[in-house]
Parts: C-alpha cells; sequence; structure tokens
C-alpha cells in the first residue's frame, strides 16, 4: 500500500464516506510494501499490537540494518533476535538508544507509543547454566510483547530442593516457560507443582545422544504433566510470544 | 494419608491448634493412597480443579472400572481417555450417566460440585475428516476443564477460502487448538490470522512420509507464526487441557 | 567416440551409405569422451536441447575451469552451478561475458544458437527471504532450459492475504515452483489455489526441529494438495529443470 | 454457501445486475456445504475440472457411501482411493456402474459430462510385480483426469536390457510415472533416457533397510538425473494427478 | 565337552594328577554341549553364580520346554523370561513349582542349592502403572541373582511429593533400578537423592513421539545425575542382573 | 541458605536444641547459593563425598574459572570436565597445583580432606587408540570420586587374543569401564568374561555409518552379556562415577 | 523374445550364418516373456548359472504357483524364498519332489543339469537360535548356487570360548557367512580369526533399540575387522548368493 | 609376547622340542607389543599376508609417525589411509619413498618381499566425479593387498550407454567394487550385467536428503541384484580389502 493510496483511504475517511471502523478493517487486510529482498508487513503491528521482529541469523549486517530501518520508520521500534555482534554493532551505530543483549543476541528498540506492561508476570525458568541465552531471547520477547518477566535460574531436576525453595514464585506466575536441554525433565516437574500454562522450550545444550536437543525436545512433547506445550529447540522468541499473549489476554477482547 | 491421619489433622483444625490455611495447606502436599497397581492422589483435583484422568489404553477393563470407582468415590466424577469400547461399556454398566463418546474414546462424568463453563470459548480446528477423533477428545476435555468450546472442522489449507470464510469464529476465541495431521500447516495459517495462543496437535492421519505423525509434529514446531506451542502426536488431552486452563485463568489468581 | 569414428559416420552419410536419420540416431547413443577426471556427454544436449551443467560444489576452481573450457568448446555454453566466489572468478577470468548470479551461485554462458523462451511463464515463489538463494538458482536453470520465469517472493503462509493478493500471478504461470524452509506449508496453500503442476522445494532454512529441511522436505511430500511434486532439499537446479520442461513441452513432439 | 445465498446471487444474475463471468466468479470462491463429519467442496471440480475424490483408508464403509452419495449427487461422480473390498461391496450395491479395481483399490464412477482423453500418453512405469498396486491407482487417477494411459511393467534396473528394448514406447509418452521400490534407481536410470518430465513414486515394497519405502523415497530425491520429481511413499494417486496435469494443459489457458 | 572328556578329567582329579583347582578351572573354561537348536553352556551357572536363563520370546512352547527341560537336569533350575501364557502353562505341567507371573512374564524355578539372598536391597521404582511389568521382570530377575528385593510403585516425576514421602526406603537401598516411559525423566530425579547407582530402564510405555521407548531411552542416557547408567527399552532383566551384582558383590572376590 | 540461617542452626547445635545428627540432616538438603550465571550446591559434596564438578564446555575460560574459585573455597577442591587448553590455562595460573590432563581434558584439584582410594580396582578398558580421550576422563573421575584404577588399552574385538591375555587383569577389577567406537562390541566380549558390572561408554570415533557413536551405543544397549549398563556417547565422567560408587560401596551404609 | 524370433534365430545358427557362439551371445541378451503380472527373463539363468528365483511374500499362493510352474517349465527347476507354509503347500501338491524348509521358509527344486558342488565350503555362522531362519535361507540359497555348505550354530560373542573352540572349521571355509542379531558383533570376531571373505547378515532378532535389526546393521558396517562386508537385515538369501559366488569362481572365468 | 618367550620359544624349536609347525601356531596367537598409546600385532601380517594399515584420521602428525616407524621396523611396509598433507609431509620427510596419493589420502609403503599380483583383476567402477577420492583409497588397498586393479569412472545411471559401452571391462574382473554416492544405484545396474561379487561402496556426496551417504547406502542395501554386498560409507579400504581377498584367494588354501 503506497503512499498515494494511504492518505486516498484517509481522506475517505474524513469526509465520511468510509467510517472509522471500516478503515481500520481495510487497513488491517492488505497493506505491505516491496523491498528488494522481503515484504514488510508494517500494519502486522498494528493487527497485533507488537513490534515488528527480524530475524537476522543468516542475513549480513547490511540486510538487516536496511530491515530495521524500514521498521522504525514504519512503527517506531524492531526486535532483531539471532543477531549476532557484527550485527549489533551495526544497529547501535544506527540507533544509540538500542539494547543490545550479547547472551540473547537481542537487539530491542521498543516503540514510543509502546503501553506499560500488563497481567500476572511471566516467569521464565532455567535448567542449567548452558540453557540461559535462550531464556534470554524468551525473556526480551516477552518483555517486547507486553509482559511483566521474572526470572528464576539453574533448578535442573538433579537438584530438587533449588526448585522447591522457590515455590511462591511458581504460584505467582500467570504463564511459565521452561528452558532446559540434556533430557529436557525440568517442564514435567514444574508442571506438575502449578496449574497455569507451561510452554517447554527445549535447548541444544548437551552432546552424544542429545542429537543437538532432539532428547530433551522427546522428553517435553512426552511430558506426563497434563498442560504442557512444546516449542522448536533454541526457540526462546516464539516461547516468549506465546507466554505474553497468555498474561496480557483480555477476555472477551480480540 | 490414611483415615486416621486425615482425622487427626482435622481434630487439629477444629481444635484451633492448626488454622484452616494450615490444613489446606498440609492437604495439598501429601496425602494419596495406595491401590494395588497405582497410587491415586485424590487430592490433585483439590490442588488443580479439575477431574481425576484415568489413560485406558494398556489397561484391562477390570482396571480402568477398578480406578475410576475409587476416583468416583474419592471426588464424584473422572474422565477416561483413550476407553475402548470394552471398557467403555463396563463403566456404562456401573456408571450409567457416564458420556460415552466413541469418537474420541472419552468417557466422562463430571462431578457433582464443578461449576459452570467460564471465559472466552476455546474454538477446536480441523484440517480434515481423520483429525475428528483427535479433536472430540480435546473438546471433551476442554470441557471437562471448565472451559466452553466450539468446533469448526474440516478447513484445511488446500482450501483456503473455507476457513477465510470463518474468520469471525477464529476473532471469537480466547484460545485455539488446531488439529491436523499429513504436513501440518494449518496451525501456521490460522496462527498468522489470530493474536491468541494457538495449540497445534499433530495427528497420525496420513501415509508413506508422514511416519505416523513425524511430518506433521515437524511442520509445526517449525511453524513460521509467532505464538504457536505444540503438544503429543495425537495427545487431544493434553491440547485442551492446556486451552482451558489458558480461557479459564483469572488473572492474579493461582 | 574419438574424431575417427565421428569422421567415419559423418563419411558414411555424405556418401549416401547412411541416411542422415541413422546418423543422428548413432550420435545420439554413444559418443563421450574420456577426460582425466570425468566423462563428457557432449552429446546429451544434442539429446536433451540444454546446456551441459556442472555442480562445481566439491571440486576444486581449477576443475571447474578445465569442465567449462571442454563444455564451451564442444557446445558453445554451460550452466554452473553452486559455483564459490573463487571459482566465479575463475570463470569470469576466463569468458567475459559469464552470467555470474551471487545470490543462487550460478555461473551461466548461453549457448549461441538458444533459441527464445517460449510457453506459459514458469513462475517461482519464495516463502521467506531465505529461500531466495535457491529460488534464484531454479530461475536461472529453468531460462537457461527455455522458459520465461516471473517471480513471487516473501509470500509466507503466516501472511495470507500476501499471496491472495497475487492471485492474477498465479493463474497466468504454466507450472509453479514453490520454494519454502520451516514447515514447508506454502506449496499446499498454493496447490489449493491452482491447476497447473506445482513443483515444490525445501529448503534447510531453519534452525532445530527442521533438521537442515527434513521438515519441510517432509511436510511437502505430505502436502494435502493433489499435484504437488517434490525435489531433494535446496535442489532449485532440478526443480527448474523439471518446471521448463513442463511448459516448453510440445506436444506430439519427443 | 446456503440456498438462499444461491438464489439471491442467480437472481442478480438474472436481473442483469451481475454478468454471468461474475457470478461465476463468485461461484468459484465460496461455496461448500457442511455435512456431519466432513465439508464438500463441490465446486472444486469446477474450479479443477476434475472428479471428486474421497480416501477411503480410515472411515467406515458407511461413511464412505455417505460421501459418494453426495459427490454424485452434485457432480454426477466419483474417484475413491484405497478402498476396502467392503467399502467397494457397498458402492457397487448403490452404484452398479462404478468401476471397482481390487489390485489399485480404487472405485471411480466417472461424471456424465466428462470428455475424451487428450494429449500425449502418461507412461506408467513399474520395477516389479509387488509395485502393481501403486501403478494401477496412478493409472487410474491419470485417466480420472482426463489423460490417455499407457502401462509399462517389470522393468527394474537388475535386467536393463528389458527397459532398453521398450525405447520406443517410453519416447512416446508426454509425461512418465516411474513406480519402483527397493532400492528406488529405475526412475534415475528413465529420467536418463527421456526429456519428459518424471514422476517418481516410492513405494513401501522391502523389507529391512528398506524402511517402508524410505530408501526407494532417499534414492529418488537424489536422482543424478535431472527434471525427475517425486511424491509420497505410495502415492499412486498423487503421481497420476500430476502427470494428468502435465499432458492435458493446453498452453495459454489456465 | 562331551562325556568322555568329562570322565578322563574327572579320574585325573580323582588320580591326583589334576589338582582340583586345574580342574575347576578347566571346567569353566569350555564345556558346552550341542542340542539341535541351541548350544546351552550348564558351566556358565558355575562361572557365574546363578540360574541359566531362557529368553522365551521367539520360540515355541515346544523349544522353551526343550530347554528348560535340558537346564533343569543340568543345573536344578532356570528363570524363563518373556514367556507367553501358552509357554508358561506347558512349563507348569512339567514343573508344578515353577513361579510363574504373569504381568512379568518369567517362569522362576530356583536351583535347591540356592543361597539365602545377601546385601543391601535392590529397590525397583515405577513411575507408572504402565512400567510395572517390566519392573516385575527386573524384581524376579534381581531375587534369582541372589539379592533382596524391595518395591516403590507410581512415583512419577509429575507428583513430586509421593517420591519425597519416601526418601527413607530410598536411602536405605544398595543399588536403585528406575523403571520408567514417556519422558523417562525419574531416573534423573532419583540420581539427585541417592548415592548408589541408579540403573535406568527405559520403557515402550507412551505413544506418539514415545517412539516405543525412544524418548525415554534418550532421557535417560542425557540425564544431569551423574551416575545413572541405562539399559535397554524395556529390559527389566538386564536391570536386575546388573542391580543385583553391585549389592551382591563381595569387596575382594572374583 | 544466608550465613544468618547457617549461623542460627549452628548456634541452635551448640545450645543442644537440635543434636548434631539433626543439623546434619538439615544442612543435607536446602543449602544452596546464588552466583549471577549459576546456583552452586555447596553442600551437594557433604552430601555425596566427592568433589563439585564443573563442565567447562560452552563456556568462557572467565565463567569456568569463576565457578572454580567459589568452588575452592566452598570444598577445597574442583574437578573440571572438558576443558580447552586455554581454559586449563586460567586454571593453571591460579591454582598451579592443579592437574591438567590434555587427553582426557580433565582439570582436577583435589580435596585436602580427601581419604585414600578404597576398594578393588575400577578396570578402564579400550578398545583403539581413538577411545583414549574418553578413558582418560574415565580414569580421572573415578579417581576424584575414591577408587583404584587400573587401565587395559587397545584390546578391540578384532584381535581377541589380545584381550584373552588379559584374563588375569579383568578378574581382579570390582567393576569395569568399557569404552569403544566404531561397532561398539568389546563390552559384550567383556561380558561374557566376568562377573562384576561391566559399564559401556560408546565413543564417537568411526565415520560414516557410525553417525558420531551412534552405532556403539545401540551395540551396546543390545548387548547379549547379561549385566552391561550403558551411559551417554563420550560420557566417561558418568562412567567413571558410576563404576567408583559401585567399588567404593560400604555395605549397610548410606 | 518370442517364437518365431528364437526360430529364426536357431536357423540362422543351422545354417552356418551365425556362429554357435554369436547366437549364444545374442541370446543371454534380450530374451524374456510377458506374463499377465511378471515378465521372467528365463534366460537369466543360462547367463548366470542358476536357478531362477521367486520372491513369495506379498503374492498370493495362487501368484506363487503360477509363476513357478513357468519357471520349471522353462528351467526345470526354481528356488522359492520367504513362502508362507500356505504357499508352500500348493507347491507340494504340484512339485511333489520340492524341498520345503518350513524354518528358512525355502521350496527349493534343483534343476535337473545341476553339476555337483564344488570349491572350499561355505560357512554359515550363527550367533543365537534366533538367527537360525535367516541361516538356513542363506544355506539353501548357497547350495542352490553350487557350493558346498556347513554350519556352526550358536557361537555369540557373550561366550567366546565356543567360537573359539571351533577356529579348524573356521579355517577350512572359502567364505563365511555370519548371521547375527542384537548388536552384530560376531562378524568383528569372525573377521578377526581368519582371512577369507566375510559377509555379515544383521538379522531382525532382538528387542526395543535394536530397532528390528538397525542396531545390528550398523554394528556390522562399523566393524573394525576388515574384509567384512553386509547385506540388508535379515538378507539370507542375498549372502547365499554372494558367498557361493566367492567359492565357486573360476579363475580367468567369466 | 616379550623378547625371553620368543627366545625361549625359538630356543625350543632349535631343540627339536617343539616342531617348526608347533612354533608358527604358537607364534600366530599371542604375539603383540605395548606402546604407549596403541599395542601393535606385528604377527597380524604373518597371519593375513598384507601390511599394516594406520587409519590416520583423528591422530597427531607424530602419532602417525611414530606408528609407521614401528611398523616398519617390525615388517619392513604400511598403509596409511585417511592422511592429511600434514601427516603425508612427516612421513614422506622420513620414508622418501612412500608413495603419497592425495586424492585417495593413502601412504603407502610396500614390504619388500612382497608377492607380485596375482588372479583377476579388480574392477573399481564410480559413478561420478565426487566418487574418485573413495575410489582411489579402495585400489591403492587392493593393490596392497595384492590384488591386480583396473578402473572404470564416471559410468553413472543416468548416462547408461557409457556403462553397457564398457561390458568388455565388466566381464573381464574377478571382483567388482562399485562406488556412488546420491541415489547409489549403479551397484544394481552392475549387479545385474555381472555373474561376479559386486563390493557397494557408499559416498557422502551429494547434498540435502542425501545425508551423508545414508541415501546410497540404503539403497545398495536394498539392491534388487543379487550377489551385491555392501560397506560403510566412504570406506574405501574396506572395499579394497574384501575384493583382493576375492581375487586373491587359493582354493583349499586358508
Amino acid at each position: 500500500m503506497n503512499r498515494t493510496a494511504l492518505e486516498a483511504l484517509l481522506a475517505e475517511v474524513a469526509a465520511g464516506r468510509v467510517t472509522p471502523v471500516e478503515g481500520l478493517e481495510r487497513l488491517r487486510h492488505f497493506p505491505f510494501e516491496d523491498l528488494e529482498f522481503a515484504r514488510l508487513d508494517h500494519h502486522r503491528s498494528l493487527r497485533q499490537g507488537q513490534p515488528e521482529v527480524v530475524l537476522a541469523e543468516g542475513k549480513t549486517a547490511e540486510q538487516v540494518a536496511g530491515i530495521c530501518e524500514r521498521l522504525h520508520a514504519a512503527t517506531g521500534g524492531f526486535l532483531c533476535t539471532r543477531a549476532s555482534p557484527e550485527q549489533a554493532e551495526r544497529l547501535r551505530a544506527r540507533f544509540p538508544e538500542v539494547r543490545w543483549d550479547p547472551l540473547g543476541r537481542t537487539a530491542y528498540l521498543p516503540r514510543g507509543d509502546r503501553a506499560s506492561p500488563v497481567g500476572d508476570p511471566v516467569l521464565v525458568v532455567t535448567a542449567g547454566t548452558g540453557d540461559l541465552p535462550v531464556a534470554a531471547e524468551a525473556a526480551v520477547t516477552a518483555e517486547a510483547w507486553g509482559a511483566n518477566v521474572e526470572r528464576l535460574n539453574d533448578v535442573g531436576v538433579a537438584g530438587l530442593h533449588r526448585l522447591l525453595h522457590e515455590s511462591e514464585q511458581l504460584s505467582r506466575a500467570g504463564a511459565i516457560v521452561v528452558v532446559a536441554g540434556m533430557e529436557g525433565a525440568l517442564p514435567s516437574v514444574v508442571g506438575g507443582l502449578v496449574d497455569v500454562p507451561v510452554i517447554a522450550v527445549p535447548t541444544s545444550v548437551g552432546y552424544g545422544a542429545s542429537f543437538g536437543g532432539i532428547a530433551a525436545l522427546l522428553g517435553m512433547l512426552n511430558s506426563c504433566a497434563a498442560g504442557v506445550t512444546v516449542v522448536n529447540i533454541d526457540n526462546g522468541f516464539g516461547a516468549g510470544v506465546a507466554a505474553a499473549r497468555i498474561v496480557t489476554r483480555v477476555p472477551g477482547g480480540p
């Protein structure tokens, strides 16, 4: 949808020939723009209420910066995931206020019109030190999607007392993201202690028969605790979005 | 926890030496009972607010009836999944009011003290006819967990117009369970149309390189739509619990 | 077939002892030549009407240049796929007019006697930015095989409106190559909208449980849309050849 | 699309407010009908020009008959695949003229308005005796989709002379479906002999490390012959559709 | 070693030309006997101190009885695993005192010269009801190998309180066999609570992505608790032997 | 457990209100401490009698040194596994007395209060030269866990005489760790020669269809010798712990 | 090659226009015949010197008998593998002299013109009782291919003394077929003891992580003994052919 | 076997108390020597008649040189496979006469007492250019094992005429090694043309669904041509040994 068409539409609205409701409807359905290498749907953020996201992996620093430039112009912010230090450096040169997290590899520039976080907290739990990068990605994402976020680290199942010690924090959460590699048993244990939705994220932490996260993934899919759902290996981003949607959901709303 | 201990605890409460809050806390942590072949945790329903569940598959009709008998005595109801017609027949002979669904293979006896369903509906969507049994299991489970449930069938991605035709029903849901076999593409399409949590259930429908549901499972785990989470192949039960927890969740509550 | 044999055959033809039809037939069946590391079948292009192809991957720049030199001498052109920048540099030094596409990694030198492209266009569709290299390989190949080629990029299933917006372009194509990674759902959606052959190319784009393209491959093999066929992961070349054969085919011809 | 809407649309057409071209366009986009267990899209046949198809596997004879009844009423014919003898018996009792092929397990009732077959023949080739059922499904399907069909059986690669003996039949085809189990090598050999599109169908014939057709599937995906595309294991139906679309395609047409 | 050779050896011993120590040594190294379908090594029991074992699965009732007959004649007892009811019936007709356990499918006839059990108990723990058959096989085997055996059932990780409740029994064991299907997380939790060797047995209990026990197997191999070792899926026998060897081992002895 | 709580507890003990036995019990159950990136459980060594372990792989040299510093302060020693030369260099700069084994990649600093090794030796056996690194890790670990350790190298099954030559050393061991890659057959052969527990460690040595150790892992899980248990691929650490627990176990003790 | 062509060829030979050598050459290259369901190449036996083989599995008793009838008429004998008792019964009714082996499931009718067996014996070795059926198939096949065959049963690697006891028989063989399931370690051990070719046959004997023979297959492919080659799981037939070809080969002959 | 024992044995022989035959027998069974990192069995060459082999991969140049030094001293030669250029450089500095083949990565130093090659040739066939390194390893190995070796390159199944053109060379071989990647179809075709043993070597040439050689491996294991046996992926060495053993075998000899 080019500028002309947008102006025309707004003119129609202004003139009363198109009601605001109709105008919003139209905007929801077809606006997008042709770049050389990717179609950006600037209005998705209107439709879904969150920042546009760029998966930096597999793109050049040049491409990442170009896409973020556009997104910033269109929506006022962006969330860039799986960014390398080089890509981040490039973004920070252009957007000094971008929040760069080298552990989770996210570069986040919040939109100016962003609302305050709402709802019960999303609790992001990790089994071991190696799971921290994925957890960081999940936490930043959930925050960008409007949620309050809390953290609980290094409570793997081989030392149960650590986890049981924190039952209060568990019970306070509105949704729990459990990040674990190796045998992926932690979501089952957490799922047996709480009643809120638990989103399990397998990580590629491990070696040998962990097969890059397959063992953890299978463990989580076969969890004996009801109500546990799973995302892709190392997909902290997806878990963060899903958890934020749960805690920020307004009953009766869209 | 045997009768004696329970009486003693209640006596303590009655005498004021243990407050009700303490009493509930104690009850939450260790009550269970030894059967010959399974320990039943009657108080899980107190802790989680739902019926006890029996996975009938792999048990004899005798064993299933025995466990349900106990559960009924302790909590007033039960949900029996993956029941064979023989197992169901046995249960119906004993509990004429049990709700037997031969498609989804569930035998459900609601508890008398069950509250009315609350919250936005859980919408259960299927791609094809073969996915109906798993969807039925999900729907009965979500209902048993206190949710309103709606259905939308046979809207696979090879005929997009059917799905787009029902956008209003999609937008009304508080959580969506998408059940699909073969390539498992439907959750991605649904996830691109809505902002609520989408729970994907791969089914073992298909042949050849569907590998009993692996193709659908992998498709869903790799969904390009943010916010999609996944459960085990054919696990309608797990999806139903997760979806119901989302729509019935009371912010600020446990 | 060495020079002597070729001369003898042509002498036979000239003398009328072998008809031209017989001569062509003989040529179709055994001519080839021994290089040190590969037998080249210069007459395959006669038999199939297209340039000789060199898969550069796994060969040294030296070997690639040596093979292309021979092919150029024998047929007047070549298509070199999966070429590295170093290999391409070497070829460009020798053949300044070679068409080097760094995205698709093809180095193409059309034969002088090449005919104009014919038939309905081959439409090459991509789901996301990461699929562009494979699509570029498919497009160059289809063009080298004599087809008109059109492109439609970044129309993944999580944003259906983009695709539906381009229904006219879809309906114009004689064959469609759909390139997609992750869950590989796009071919099913496209296949449900058109009646022409759809060739699906899974790409290794993705991470975790995408298993280097296996998820997309399985998704495409299990497509619920009839008429979708599949090639190897990242095999843009194979899809380009197959699509071009469809649109350039002359009914009743060989 | 309910009756009322259909009447209204036709009334509009009759009144000249909607042109017939517009009317057809509207009909192409949303007509379908709710059955209890499956939505049937009766207009797909208008859109795609072929019979409606029912995958019988996994359905009861009752369900199959019910769906076919509807399809017959709406379009005048049907193609039922993977039918068991019981399902076929049921269909033949109701539709005595149905064509039942116990080898390929198809029950086909052609529509009355079906045109004569057109174009170069689809040649269906098998490697061994065990591949015949899948080949039969492919042949019936291609015929139902409007193609002329020829057969060439038992020409596996361990006895090359048989295949080479039939080079004339190979050269006559407009598209070739190659059905093979075990190592799945036949499509590569055929693909090296012809210039037309080759569609490879792996079958589950074999034992041990054939893994139910995976060995053949992988062999075909890795074919060294350009222009070979692949469908799912045992998917004769899909191959038949794809091949028929190639030979019946009218250049310049939709 | 045929009868003649045995007699000759014993004569040598009797005559003082071979000492008893030498005689035992010789007997340990080559005695065995040819049956029609299996070589039985009657002296393995001398060498290893336990009954001969017959894996009944895949043998006819006839064959099982024949082998047990021989073993009984040679050693005075046997342990028959994976026996069907038919095979057991046959054995009981011949050996009325055999101990048939239909759950674990073992038929055990202790040797008359068997010593009393020794050492700390082997504790066999199960996660769920479905794991009981494998646990029964492990328990009978450990007992036959000379160990004291205790049991702890239905203490899966989704209900941690059950397990923690039994910490005293855990601390009393000399070796622990943990039997679990689905995600196989229980050995990690148990391994974090005790210091004795833990032997994990994955079971084929589960469905979908449990892949017949692979998920549990991988979970156990990747256990984050040190000191956990694993046996084959459903291999209760192997776990029982290994555990018994640990608790009955006499330091300084062979 | 913070300092205040610890002081309070000790005061209670000093005052006689808590017996030492009770004090130890309490200490066993919840003490741990929050670092920035990992929770350390300093009392696990009390509970299990061995050094704290750090898996260096995937951590920076900085992180490794930081954790070891803490562990040393709390317990007087540490065992660091899978350390790179850089990580080791850093540790040696700080702890000159650390024992660095570049083959097994372990950096071990024994605690001052460590007891002398006890019990029958743990024998670590390798099949080939490539298995030595994993064997070294197992040997150092078993030693750190209090065991006497012996070694037997390069006795693969293709040269049986080497192994049979060492039967005396085999018979002297209290537990045997067998390390082997490729087909992983050695544990079966060793298991057939001895009566003590055999712990098999598959290694990633091999190529092609060894699949990074999967072939060896499967071979060991399917061992026809009773009493063989298995750990993860390349998991010398786990095997060393398990073997040491067996030989150092005191019957009747915890 | 129909009768007419055959007569013509023979006439040419009789007339001296085609030498017998040429006649044989022609016959070797294209004779075959069309049945309804399979092309039989009656002259393959001329070309390869052995009986025609029918794989009975997956065929009806009717089909098997029909094919054998033809083969008998053309060559005087046949070898039918993987025959069910029903299929065998049918064959025996027609050919009373057929040799039916219910263990190996072969029905063998030697040709009348068969020569006496030649060369060093093929030794077929099995690891356990469960491997006997596959070994029987290998033995009958090798015999039908003209070899002397010897057997050595039940010498699995967990009881090495049995195998070493038979070193003389091993050293006498010209080729050794080793049949083993479970971990598949026997070929490595045998391969280390002899210098003749060893052909390993994995069997589907085992359970759990044997995965229907995959564990044995991988073990054999990764054998550390040089000179071991492998055939498909349970493929006794293929091993028998390969071994017979080795021992019956005449140096300098075709 | 240390020096003392060897002297004693020879003294026994010299004194006539041990015959030479007995002496050789004894020497065949236990001689080996302890190096620091590997036991070398110098007498294997006596037992098997070929050079000692070193797998260089995974060893340092230092280790490789050390082992070769020993082997040279003991036997007069060696064959070093999978050597890197660095390792080769080191060997050539020490043994200038070593034969270094950079393509096949072999460094071969023949023993002085090596006999001339004998028997029908081993023919090593490749499908494509990428298969040449593995073929080179096979050829050098077969030569080192005493065979005459011939080569036939680049005759893949997509260009059948090339292969059929060389039928004479095929018929001359005593054993054929067929090296192929991708779909691995070439051994089936070759196996259908000849009667001698065919050894198939899958290579890791390919991409995508070739899975590093698995596709080719499965294709070869499922070959429809009888008498084809298979070795590990890229295992040219193993194929060379097996083929040489076949052609150099002397009937009636050991």
